[in-house]
């Protein structure tokens, strides 16, 4: 059998099988946004490593190399927020061709050191090699935490609600724009925006220390697989079932316009990926603290449905209240591309 | 200016300036074979990262799946042995294209299981990731040392004798061996034993911890890009020359066998790289205690020459007590490759 017939969660799934551990060290290994292990009674370290490759995780099209440099540090680190972490060290290997230029690469640290200083993150290490296909770019961060904060996919119970930071589906939009556009300039800043958000992602790195903190989340993990994807990873190492209401799904202004003209275009919302915000659940009783959170951060955090028996499955409800079918919930690797968004 | 005209140090040594790091937190980041963090007042983690590339690392016309999963595991082992750790945790990240068998990732993920189970380090994260281009294996080993006992590339003084363990040149002379056969089998068992000793590397993490926990060395590094390079590494951090006998080279007896019909061969274990041995300096007087560790670990431990001042630089002794010069000293990424082993 080929892995494309398998795909990638049923490949992780054998994986985890085959390498269970008993190590007292491990408190979560293969299964959520990062890695936690013991550092001492009472700190733990958060350990994340993300492979970015050209042509199927980015084109150099459309990103820039000092915009691939900070997305790729941007993308771990939003591991890192997942659970609720600080960013510590970050380690980054890089496999160009030879014919890359110097400008290149001193472009691609550039983006990566500005990305890296605004968490007071030092690269510590990593290493550099040829590539006889396209750009490579690993990236590892590690981070720390105290043990009793970290947020896990796993904690959610029925009757929280679901909550997201932000907006949802403007880097799907975005990543559109730039495919489609050629070399016609996109004049509508809205639009501009969300092919900004698709090549220059925030982590939401303060925001997943402040709910871990506060401990406000039962289960937390970030949106970079689809927002439909990732909430059945979190809901699946729940164990329980997960309700979501389009109609409360937050959407910016480049996505509402957009959504005028294609009616269809709120699938980039729930299965596009890459928002990098934070999907996770609470109590109703928290209701106030997130409001009260979401002012301080001065960024959206919107209820958009509840968690429920794991007999209800997952299911999203449309505006008229009738199930949607979903046949493709987000990205996943091996999977045929053409069936992909 | 490509990358390709200013190699691969000299891209580090960029890297270095512009991420000079004084967070107190950093013991030692770029530019060892592991970066080594404060853990607590006596403790440390050591932080290794590899990248490995289908036709560029490796060859999969010679590498089976299974020993590709336990050397690349290797490799990275092998740069915690240099700095004289215990590895704790392993993280990979795959990307194969979607034609490749569910049958290779097992037997890849088996391989990878049985080194770390030797080395009783859990697989704790990594992900799986489609590729356009060939096979990419990056392993993340995270490990941990007593900070007062961690030997760096730095640390070595002139009159140091130079030590490398086990023998110089089977991996190049094993590489070279499986180029050539086409599909004649080999049949003489020395020259089998290079052939495997090239895909089938072992780490010298038990002689590494043994090193650093009697405080034998003034500085370890592992031969990986070639004795002659790494040894100009080590050399280089500690501000200090190095002089070679080429007489004094351990050498196995496919080695021996094959430079009796090539005088040149024996640069194969000057230049060759991929020894995944360790090399290390040590003042005169441990030469007893290095010679009861040989004996403890049923390893050679060879003393090949000794340092000197700075201003003698690095050189090679022939037999005849000439100097022999080296155009190429090792293995440089992007440095074209035809003038490479």
């Amino acid at each position: 059998m080929e892995i494309r017939e398998l795909g990638e969660f049923k490949l992780i799934e054998r994986i985890l099988r085959q390498f269970k551990t008993d190590s007292p060290d491990v408190i979560k290994g293969i299964g959520d946004d990062a890695s936690v292990t013991r550092l001492d009674d009472s700190r733990c370290l958060l350990t994340t490593t993300d492979m970015l490759l050209e042509g199927i995780h980015f084109s150099l099209l459309y990103v820039p190399a000092y915009l691939l440099g900070k997305k790729a540090v941007s993308v771990s680190l939003s591991d890192i927020a997942a659970m609720g972490g600080m960013p510590k060290f970050l380690l980054t290997s890089v496999a160009v061709p030879g014919n890359i230029s110097t400008e290149f690469m001193d472009l691609f640290y550039r983006g990566v050191k500005e990305r890296a200083d605004e968490f007071s993150m030092p690269l510590i290490g990593g290493n550099t090699s040829s590539s006889n296909g396209g750009v490579i770019v690993e990236v590892i961060v590690i981070g720390e935490a105290l043990t009793a904060e970290v947020v896990y996919r796993h904690g959610a119970k029925p009757g929280d609600i679901i909550y997201t930071t932000g907006f949802l589906g403007d880097s799907a939009l975005g990543l559109k724009i730039w495919k489609a556009r050629g070399d016609k300039p996109v004049t509508d800043p809205f639009m501009r925006d969300a092919m900004l958000e698709h090549i220059d992602p925030v982590p939401r790195v303060k925001e997943g220390r402040l709910i871990a903190e506060r401990k406000i989340a039962t289960a937390m993990t970030d949106i970079s697989d689809g927002l439909i994807l990732d909430l059945r990873h979190l809901a699946d190492e729940s164990g329980v079932g997960a309700r979501v209401y389009v109609s409360e799904i937050p959407l910016s202004t480049a996505m509402k316009r957009h959504i005028i003209n294609n009616p269809d275009g709120i699938m980039l919302s729930l299965t596009g990926g890459e928002d990098y915000e934070l999907l996770f659940t609470a109590p109703p009783d928290m209701k106030t603290m997130i409001e009260e959170l979401s002012k301080e951060v001065n960024l959206p955090i919107t209820a958009i449905g509840e968690m429920v028996q794991i007999e209800e499955g997952l299911k999203v409800i449309d505006k008229e209240g009738a199930e949607l079918k979903i046949f493709n919930e987000g990205f996943e690797h091996f999977k045929s591309y053409e069936n992909q968004n």
